[in-house]
């Protein structure tokens, strides 16, 4: 699909053939849940494709606010972010509960929100047995008017079967009225060391436990070509799957997440300064079948002109791969 | 019983004497659970025979996708899984909550299923105190229309108590809305040596705190000839109860439960290249008076004509057994 | 009394003038926990009496099932205890969830049952902050047609008051529905050794808190002439409180709980093969006042009629110290 | 208030003006709870005045029933506090849920009760984190017919915010039935040491955070001349707050109490076998403007004779103080 | 706006432009909520201003009431503060449930109240997992008449996580029923040092985390010009943040606060003799453009005139920055 087509104005689109296939894979859910699924399909420049792009900000609550907006100062105000979402005609914006709160009524209905429902900060010293604070409710999300709820996970701490009885609750509450899911599955904590965290084996493992989990959506960060688990480097040569480039581990984590019946993302990492290296990050991820990117600190920390920019050549990445 | 028989068409027969005499063990149970128990017993090839043979796939939780899935890519699909126990004639397919709902309105009605409840994943390093996170909730399973919960305990652990009461609330919710109760009892942690885990008594013991705690179904590993707890050996010597043979050490674990009274099946261990090594355990469980096994990884890690092939040949024997 | 009137039919007996002042004691309860208690005690041979003799099996739990069955094989079956209770005409049968829905449709309305509601098991290390797994719910007991929940606290553990708030909370729900509440109450675990478990002051004090914690049957193990606690050793000593012989100190535990207003019954301790000393023990507990006797294994684990005549032994001396 | 005239017929006197007064310091009590201040304000001889003697018996719990009633046998039997409570013509008797259900339908009516709802025991080792078990329900002493709750907080330890939690519940939950809210606040645990648990500046604080807490009755043990905290002594010195006799002391715990707006008693303490000891810290702690004393030990451990005049000649001092 | 002009009779005034921008932010809000926020801006001597300073007396609870009223006597009485704030024309009175409870009928609607709803005290030894008790519910705030609930946490506290989630409950069900939320973000605990405590980064950071959490009013400590962690002041120095002065960093602080979309407010901090060493502080923290401040001890530790004096010259102060 070309992405220089109208499909900007895509609420007015008529659902695409795609998104019904898409659709199609969510067989338990109830048509609230679904019409959200379409409310973030549907929306922004890559609307109809399949491909999502969206604009997280939880990073305030993740490394403070200096560390997080000084380098590009309106991003201080919560209205920014809704307006970089709107503007680069991204699929929708996630940010935790104050955040959505400051910019819900400007912004009602123009952007699907997805609620961030728990955040870690740095001052936590908390690290084999890692955990996030739940800092939302269910009925927030509704009375904000959000699509879906964000939840992360820490795969390997020793909190991680503590934070998915978490989920387990918000998820199937969440569900009930209609909303959707969306996880964030970062192994971290335990016996697993910084290289394993975005292990080619760990990265596919988080993906494919947020899938059982009942996740409409997953988030994991793009693997490396390191295998963590010695059983798992016996399987992978044993079935002969390719690890080798960034797009062969894309393909395994998407392949991984009930063979392609379950949305992927991918993060995009720390903070580039050469928009380049971010958009040859995102044309192997797209190579792989991903289906779409979620971009905070390398959109929310540039210059708006130059994020706006970054975020339409990476949507024309996706347009094309669609 | 003979298997060429046309039981296939099982949901069609009508309850044979022997589903009518399991039935009356379960004394205490609404109308809405038994119903759910028969349509466990008569589904499938070994419909009206009192046998099960049922197909788990929680190792992706358990192991991860690539330990699980790349030795036979088309189980990556969670409608695999489905397909494969409906065209194997299986009496019903158990899998974690994400799992179910990929498959949930393509194959609603044609297999019963059981909603896998709580999970471990390889991950965690959580030993002596080994837990599972619980993912999923009653209202989970009664809209996804599943037959049954099923629950994991590891009796021995630290945590084990507080597993048990996980249980209790679980099942009380499941009995009250007419859905049987799957306890999958292995004994781990705490003090429990690998060899432990295994040995007849304390599987038989599992298998007996199983019962206790109101399982309709009872899933234990195969026991091996150790025994671990020093007053058990006495008192295994002092009733003379024959533990030579698996046969006789399956025919205790079922004695164990209730004397008979409770559907105790066995697990079908590590995957086994040589097929004859399966069948050659399975007969000797089904001549201990096994109601059945579930039988995961060394069904689905096969070609799937391999996999209908073995399954057949194992639904032969308990045919036969019955 | 002499028990050979014909007083095993019971419950068509009017209620005796001993029963009716045994009942003008529970002065807050209800009528439904009143008609239980009544129930209880116009139940068996002993029917009228104000004396019990009730049969527990939760020792699958404990044990195993091999330590507790293998040496009187029908025992592995749960209608045996039905019948056994109900042949030797006690007053009730106690046991775990399993084992009473697995003989609740048979049994209904033949004889009074106590809902074990926690048990232990030989599996868990846990020792100073010993406990146990809460197994079934009040809804549980009410749904079975039990007369009453049974539960064991151990006072000293370091879980002891969350076991305690565990009994408050079922208590309280229980008298609100009917049931009459049975404690079992042993001192184990946080600095208490293995004899002062059954010390004479720590199994008075324990009695004592079962009756504070609202108790309507208290059950503890026979008192040793062993002190525990230093500043109880004053106590007893000031007070002149003979402790020389087990009626003695049964006396002391009788007192301890309400100056006698509160039904307290004894354990029959471990399996003894010689029925003499059983026996002579039952007419110590007797002659100190004791209500009864909860006797387990050295019931069920004699062979059935051996057991029949002991339990009607026991019958007797109770009856004659009616 | 001469204690010589007839105010033993207390529950019939109209409201005397310095029982308005009292009251008129409650100010966010509904009509409920304030009637259950006017009860225990209008009970026994000191009905009217303003000063409060109640009966609490939770030495059993405490210390066990050797070290609590076998110097006084007859106190083994509930009755014998309420009837003690009453003919002694004190204003309450304070119990745990067993004593007071013991008793509830023979004196229902006759003296306003009060609920201790939760007890420690000299089985447990617990210090620094030293708590106690929750051991009855608001609809415990709703079906009972107290008058108010007791609970007791440990200030210092290292669970004293959750018990502090625990009494949010509990208060909130009373107040919205009607009922009053008594607070035992004994600074115990953590780093405190033995001698600081009864200092000047710790009872002043511990009775303080009761006010705090919502309670409308406070009850701490007479203050030493010990002070505990570096910090306070600066400000007590700085203040010129005496502390020099006890007067001085309960003075200043009285004015630590909402400046007098709230009613403070004091225990009284070990058990003394000389009785003008304690009457001579009865003056002390009355000239010093407490409410009153509640009396256990000091009490019920003397023949009742001796208890009765004990307890006349407490109340004639307080008589006199009012 | 001239604090001459007679704005003290403010609750009649009409709601003035800067309010109702105010107002505005709050975008998510319920007219319930709303309503209580027009109370807390339009009432005292700054009413219309946009600004507030208001008087929190929980110096008890954290202290000991010797440390907080000993050098004031008059201010033991709970009256004395409510008087206080009224008559000094503040916004607000912020206290603990039962300093509450002791005015709340004498002065109802006289003054906006906040209920601090949890409190920590000098007595707990806890440290590096610092956490207050929750010793107030929401229920309380409404049957008190209250305008907002006050929260205290400590971020980098090990306790942090569960902190934040308590404040989720407490401030989704307090927003439900038309109350605003005051959080106090006091940095805390874990591998934070005293001189972290205040840091500048530090102060910004727990500012911003209370904003996010869903704050409507946010109390943080001025900070100083530390700055505690490495990461920060990379970003302080990237950004070109200037840090130099006070006013600088309230600045910071107040734009870290969704760039001045939520109102800030500042603690008075240590009682100080000097009145001028008070206003000197003040002039800077207004010049940065605080909401107001949060004076406590600086206030009622002070005799009566001299506190009213302080008052005005801080109010006069903030009305000119208006």
């Amino acid at each position: 699909m070309n992405v220089s087509t109208p499909i900007t104005s895509g609420r007015r689109l008529a659902i695409t053939p795609r998104v019904r296939e898409i659709l199609s894979w969510y067989e338990s859910d109830n048509p609230g849940t679904k019409g959200n699924l379409v409310r973030l399909l549907m929306t922004g420049k890559l609307a109809g494709t399949g491909k999502l792009v969206i604009l997280p900000v939880d990073q305030g609550f993740e490394h403070g606010p200096a560390r997080s907006f000084s380098v590009n100062a309106p991003a201080y105000d919560p209205h920014y972010h809704f307006q970089l979402a709107i503007d680069a005609g991204l699929n929708a914006y996630a940010a935790p509960l104050g955040m959505l709160e400051a910019g819900a009524d400007t912004f009602a209905g123009q952007i699907p929100t997805i609620l961030k429902m728990n955040s870690a900060n740095s001052l936590s010293r908390l690290n084999e047995d890692a955990d996030q604070a739940v800092t939302a409710s269910v009925s927030d999300a509704v009375r904000l008017g959000c699509s879906a709820i964000g939840f992360t996970i820490y795969p390997g701490s020793d909190r991680a079967y503590a934070q998915m009885e978490e989920l387990r609750e918000l998820a199937n509450e969440a569900k009930s009225v209609g909303l959707a899911v969306v996880v964030w599955s970062y192994a971290r904590g335990g016996t697993l060391d910084k290289k394993g965290e975005t292990a080619a084996d760990v990265i596919a493992y988080a993906a494919h436990m947020a899938a059982l989990l009942g996740a409409h959506i997953i988030k994991v960060k793009p693997p490396t070509d390191h295998i963590s688990l010695d059983a798992a480097k016996k399987a992978y040569e044993k079935g002969k799957i390719e690890l080798g480039t960034l797009t062969d581990r894309i393909r395994d984590v998407v392949k991984s997440c009930f063979n392609g019946r379950r949305i992927v993302i991918f993060s995009g990492g720390e903070a580039k300064s050469d928009a380049n290296a971010v958009l040859d990050e995102i044309k192997q991820i797209a190579a792989g079948g991903a289906f779409g990117s979620i971009m905070g600190r390398n959109a929310f920390q540039r210059p708006r002109d130059e994020a706006i920019k970054l975020l339409d050549d990476i949507i024309e990445i996706y347009a094309k791969a669609a």
